[in-house]
């Protein structure tokens, strides 16, 4: 569908399932997206850090959006990323993933090369002026190192090279700060402010935010379109209550990390998966290489969660 | 040819000439190879940092890996790297390279993700497992942001899990306890320990390392096998006044860097690719983007590193 | 006074105003605690950052705590850092504010030291076990480099071992779980959750934080209270236009940073102080030592932000 | 005594015993030191961080450096650490530890302010202007986050400002920096440039370095002094293995990091002091608050270190 300006509402980053043997399982996400489209989300982001992009192969990357794309059918916008170093790697993905169907484009900074804010910008200009499709940046510097400022962000949105930001930065206060550009600067219309946590869904959009992209989501959706929509409504109080549900909910994603086997991001894909698993929405918890899986202990944890949460 | 083991001696990260186009230039990279060969190197590495491996597509590796094997056929070990984030990724590269002729792969530790080390000594076994060639390791924490600890190294080493390391980390006590263990451990042989400083051969080769990848070598790589002769010999004060040449001229790396419109990285790229093409060696200094270029002042004051060194 | 359980309300860090020689200005600082009570503050942070703590000797510490709790006579709270790297030196500091009229004191984790964090929470025990008044943990990894985690925080809480928390780590979603931990523990009462950031009091508040300890309301306390008072009555769109007028005005704290010669934090306090001097407030607008001074141009545009948000 | 320039030689930096009630413990004070200038060592570093200053008081400061000065009565220079944040509390350490008897004091860049370059720099000058004695920098970025870079040392050298270089950055390209430019320099004279790796103490010297300030050699200084020697006998393969033997003997710092209750420093403070405590030197091995202490068996793994050294 044409990606709209700007995007609102609650668009959750893609888990993506696999098999036993670390293919995509096509029903699977399948359902899954089902799972997402039946609680009202306003959007998909697929190929995201929640959807282990990082972990996919180019041909996996691309049987994703086929797959989301064509389930869809234009019945929501599909975002995705394009997660790779440097420009020219970076373009070689936007044309995959738009010939297989993305409406929109999610690019980081450059990793693995530690540029220089000059450069940084430079390279979202040049993404840009060959990608069909907008573009929005991801801002996750836990993942590429960098942090995207706010001038950089509001300067590019205004020059219409930017159509929106995923914030995964965790920095409230930059975040603030393009939230209010975008809003307030008469030079920029249409630019979508989202914030990539689960925890500041209320205060975010109380800031004046378009819209969330909550890897917690995945297990929750219908929480996250209710938390939207009490916002909307102006109902704090219910809405915070709701956030509050959801906080401790996201406790799972901890479940895997006190037997020092595994990174924070390792235990906190598995627990999104084991929880699918556990509701039932997927077939397999299993993550991809090189992570560490989910003990049984662990995963039994995670149905403690969903337990507590109401949804098993 | 074989790979060797252990590799042993100079090693250069051949830089990647580009047209002005951004297109890989084989003309130039076989003459950049001829003038390596020429000097005496005991071995290339392709597609490592100072190839600009993190900005070619995969076409245009693979372009660099077939024209340096074949043109090489054979006469010395062709190192490649398999530089992407996480293990699925990484065995596709490993495919690629090996099918255009490398012997051995150069692999970094999973970036993006943030691996816990029990992952990353996992992504290396898999890897291997996979791999028709002998791995070597690249720590490099500047780019990959996790540094492989010597314990870790060995382990993989004495498993024959890792044929060699490349250590790009300035982490000399770190290196040192790698080399020792190499040494010394029953377990382990034919482990060939690198360093990738440019400014500290004479001192790794005197704890016991085999050779190095000096990205400098490309600019002037009769040094670095006078200096690695040298240090053989037993000659140390001689290696040591050759060393402080080569640090004197490496002072070029910073041309850039005064400017502040470039990173580090795009500063000392951008001078070895402005030496190689004032020396006559390749036909254009062009950077992959989003790389700022150097300036024409920028680009002179890299002159005048080489006249100083006699080298132009 | 006796410090209230718990303390709630704007509690700005107090400037400390510095004669052209660099000496505690006695008299500047009486009218900057008079500027902050009548504008309706509810308790004052003495030798925290913002304070320069870190840049005063001990007898120049020593006259602020009794400079500022002699002339308050009890009216208000006061808060006292105890800013140093290990327990015994902040024991030292503890007995030293106390002595000088402290109704509480505000430690951060060990530094220069790079604690574990059993040793950063002994570290809290041993101080609450020696300090005769109460003890709050000051989180600020930018300046100390570690993060005291949630569960630490509110582990110490339960104890009874810390009255209160300023977090200026900019982490909210962290600070989030140590106020809904703070609000709905049983065994926690009496526990304070302040925020130390100038830009996020309004959500902060909205999370169920008890107040604030902004930088920024040495220059405009008055909309501090105004702020609070709006929070706490409910009138959220009202209480955004406040917090959004101050993010404006808080862009004096770049004043400096274009130049090139001063950090982010000298600018800022150089800012707040340039800001403090244009209102009268001050007679000397001088930072301590080695911080780089405010140019005239800096100074200016700091007048600049003033004059915008009315104050000039 | 006067201080030499430059100051060649091994120094150790000396622990400072406690009593178990944490008290600086005199006698076992003025055994280490015999321990030390018996073994033939050329100065003594008092208040650094293998000294635990960072947690002593300042009256536990003085009696050290009563204890050290006065006992030695002038038969080696004393250098002293006055580590704390900034300017005006290093002047009031440079005060009491000159009032105290030391020959050179030793000072970090700020830290906890976040110093950029030029105020690092201007510290220094302010320090060297106000200082009685010769002033050495002390690189360690571990503690103070923050680097000097090699330019920067270069030129405090050149203008008079540093006397010398304690390096503990673990940066060898950095250090070699310093050291060729200290050699090489014509408007550099009398810089001591020192090494505080304990592992890499004949590489350094072997780029030109004057000495080494390696922890270590609290341990067993009569090995430090032959590394010396034979490096300056150009005995390179004799030093090789003499360094080799004090790299497997420095394992003992990680004795106590397997259990996961304390920092990397209090491991190596730890057990420095146990073996110091096990080879009869001092009467008890207690490190400062809030360091955890190693437990028995990470003890008897230290003591396992010293017999294999042929220590014990």
């Amino acid at each position: 569908m044409p990606f709209p300006a700007p995007l609102t509402g609650v668009v959750p980053p893609v888990c993506t399932p696999l098999t036993p043997e670390r293919e995509v399982d096509v029903d699977s996400l399948v359902r899954l997206v089902d799972h997402l489209v039946d609680a009202g989300v306003h959007g998909l982001f697929v190929l995201g850090s929640s959807s282990e992009a990082a972990y996919l192969t180019d041909r996996q990357r691309r049987l994703v959006v086929e797959t989301v794309a064509g389930h869809l059918g234009g019945r929501l916008p599909v975002l995705a990323g394009a997660i790779d170093m440097t420009t020219p790697r970076v373009l070689d993905h936007v044309a995959a993933v738009t010939a297989a169907g993305a409406d929109a484009v999610v690019v980081t900074a450059p990793f693995y090369a530690r540029p220089h804010p000059a450069e940084t910008a430079r390279h979202f200009r040049r993404v840009a002026e060959r990608s069909p499709v907008p573009v929005l940046a991801y801002d996750i510097p836990a993942c590429v190192h960098t942090k995207l400022g706010a001038d950089l962000v509001l300067g590019l949105a205004a020059d219409g090279v930017l159509a929106g930001l995923k914030d995964s930065s965790g920095d409230q206060a930059g975040f603030r700060a393009v939230v209010t550009g975008a809003r307030t600067r008469p030079d920029i219309t249409g630019f979508s402010v989202l914030t990539g946590s689960e925890l500041l869904v209320d205060t975010s959009l109380a800031m004046g935010a378009d819209g969330a992209v909550p890897g917690l989501s995945n297990v929750d959706p219908a929480a996250y379109v209710r938390l939207y929509d009490l916002c909307r409504a102006g109902d704090r109080d219910r809405a915070r209550a709701e956030q509050e549900r959801l906080c401790a909910l996201f406790g799972m994603v901890r479940a895997g990390e006190a037997g020092g086997r595994m990174s924070g991001g390792s235990s906190a894909i598995g627990a999104f998966k084991a929880a699918l698993h556990l509701r039932g929405v997927i077939d397999c918890p299993v993550t991809a290489e090189p992570q560490t899986p989910l003990s049984a202990d662990e995963t039994e944890l995670v149905g403690k969660y969903l337990a507590a949460a109401g949804l098993l």
